[in-house]
């Protein structure tokens, strides 16, 4: 049996490299950019007024006399006649400046009697309220480097110099079996000795606030070749959740189940509590996990270790740290790590009730997993532990 | 022209009721719950074994004779035969006990001849190793209170109970409108004058991230009518976001349009940049933001504005705040207060480079927008600042 540590070193060493896809950028935000993009244009891609007023040439005006109005231009049109040195030409937000006119002056700024106008503006110097071209991207320089994360800013951004789709890093994808004779889906007729199945729909919703939609969900019964046959049609995807049936009881199918379907096992049981069955194992590129029955014990090994492997998969961080004193005292046996459900308070964290695997009710007010370390017994209200933040 | 916390009042005292859906357990996550749920059954609904190992009666049993074993019980089975004093049943993890049973022994714990067992642990109590009938949820009991936010260990907890769909606090209905001649949408060809629309790419993408997807995009001419039949068209929706054509120039033409549709003004103009002429009213229930145009001026009203007005809805906290430290210096006039991309430092808040309205290239790479007071001019590194958080 390893501890969590070797565990999450064991994960991420088997990643296979991460795929790339091209996306509208429509769909892109949340995600993070595989490569570079470079500007295809100028942004603004011409000199662009910033203000509705009147553009003129400021080094050709005596900066006394009157200009007259020659002409309009409304953001989306253009002039191409020059605008003379003792002429201005009615301008709006967004257009761009004539020919011949470098300056902008505010129309609140002048007097006009309709036909001319007299600049009231003492502050006024060469290029005002002009957003030069260029000035914010220039062409064929980088807008945005690889791995940045495509915020709705970044979006916004990369629209305005015209681009329609990006380069990403793919998320992966994900198969989902649940296993147990026992399971029957929420809203049926539950007969004695039965249970309501919660598991896929626990990991659809922990993936769902990832953005990432599973692509195969299935329930199969204790039985191998049952689930022989569902590992065997999944394993074309990324990532394969399985729960269940991973210890060793005379009902536990899974790992001789993912034995013949040639899953390479890279480890099997962890020092931990809860989730101490785990099964983490390969065929070709598919990454194989054997997370336990109990709901408890299948969001904590989502949480711990699937979702960093997600993060490998997008270069996405999901999940924030910290480091925050105990609110409250708690004692264990040395020789499992516990990740327990926590909440958050001001400046400290506290452990919850009914922390048993089976126990969903404590698992709903959590805000983070709290990790005790697998040598230490006793915990006392002021001890810093690690937590994971696990509200979004 | 009113303050922001004036405008800011006044868009939450003009919010509708929140409305209230059911959707299926499957499609809830991410959403707070409407109404308190009850649980409908027991959970656990039998005794069950929290091991594998064998059930018998711990009182009827004398401490030292041999078990004899007489059945088995995987999960999802049950035997309705009762397991006598000096018997004991195979019994697997998540099985209900048998009638007469109701101890567990862990199989670890026992020498076996194959027919009878001998019990090797000493701790052993009576009870031992059972998750009792409702020791999680008691039938009837509230699981969940009305505003929890459902998590996917919440989703998991109540299809555990059997639950297959909740009432929810309904996402807002979004249409998006952005007005003007001078928009192309990016990937076309761009013209002398014209620009790449990026509004409703920014605008979409921000309520991607909510979970919210518009129910209608469109982009229309500097055309009075044209923006008259659009926003027509969108009255039914809960909110209408339109960018653009909402100062005063001759070439504005939403206010009056918004006036010609019946939307009753509740405020035009905020002292604040960007985003100054920041449009707010209200027909029937439909709340109307009108955005000025430059994508930053976009993006930063709908984080200080739209994003709080969805919550009301939702009745989701989206948005973090803080107080931090600033990095760097800064001045501005009074008068206006002031929004900038920043970005977070380790116990500090920097405000970037590059912060005019039209200039995305930076709020590409913010992760938080800092207010700067109205009435203030010069910010000093070490003064502290309200921040909003906009990186998810």
């Amino acid at each position: 049996m390893i501890g969590v540590r070797e565990a999450k070193k064991i994960i991420l060493d088997n990643c296979p490299s991460a795929k790339i896809e091209q996306v509208p950028l429509k769909k892109a935000c949340g995600y993070v950019l595989a490569e570079p993009v470079y500007s295809p244009i100028d942004a603004p891609p011409f000199d662009q007024s910033a203000m509705d007023g009147y553009s003129f040439s400021f080094e050709q005006w005596d900066k006394k006399s009157e200009l007259f109005v020659t002409g309009e231009v409304p953001a989306g049109n253009i002039l191409t006649e020059a605008t003379k040195p003792n002429q201005a030409t009615r301008i709006f937000t967004g257009a761009p400046l004539p020919p011949g006119t470098d300056t902008v002056v505010m129309q609140e700024m002048v007097s006009t009697n309709g036909q001319s106008i007299s600049i009231k503006d003492d502050q006024i110097s060469k290029g005002m309220n002009v957003r030069k071209q260029g000035s914010q991207t220039k062409k064929n320089e980088i807008a945005l480097t690889k791995n940045h994360f495509l915020s709705p800013a970044s979006v916004s951004f990369l629209a305005g110099l015209g681009i329609n789709s990006v380069k990403i890093y793919s998320p992966p994808t994900i198969s989902i079996i649940v296993t147990g004779k026992e399971l029957v889906n929420p809203g049926q007729k539950i007969s004695e000795g039965k249970i309501f199945e919660s598991n896929s729909f626990g990991l659809a919703a922990a993936l769902a606030m990832l953005n990432i939609t599973p692509v195969y969900i299935e329930m199969v019964d204790d039985d191998e070749m049952q689930i022989i046959k569902a590992i065997n049609k999944q394993l074309n995807s990324d990532i394969i959740l399985l729960t269940g049936g991973v210890s060793v009881g005379d009902y536990d199918f899974v790992t001789t189940a993912l034995e013949k379907c040639e899953v390479n096992k890279l480890f099997h049981k962890v020092k931990q509590k809860p989730g101490k069955p785990l099964f983490f194992g390969k065929h070709n590129n598919a990454l194989v996990f054997g997370l336990p029955g109990n709901p408890a014990s299948v969001l904590t090994c989502f949480y711990e270790y699937v979702m960093d492997t997600i993060s490998h998969f997008t270069k996405r961080e999901y999940i924030k740290t910290a480091n925050l004193p105990l609110a409250n005292n708690y004692s264990k046996k040395s020789g499992l790590t516990h990740f327990l459900k926590g909440k958050m308070l001001p400046g400290e964290v506290l452990i919850l009730n009914n922390q048993e695997s089976y126990m969903m009710n404590s698992f709903a007010q959590a805000d983070c997993l709290i990790e005790l370390e697998e040598s230490e017994e006793h915990f006392h209200k002021g001890d810093k532990v690690n937590i994971r933040i696990i509200s979004c």
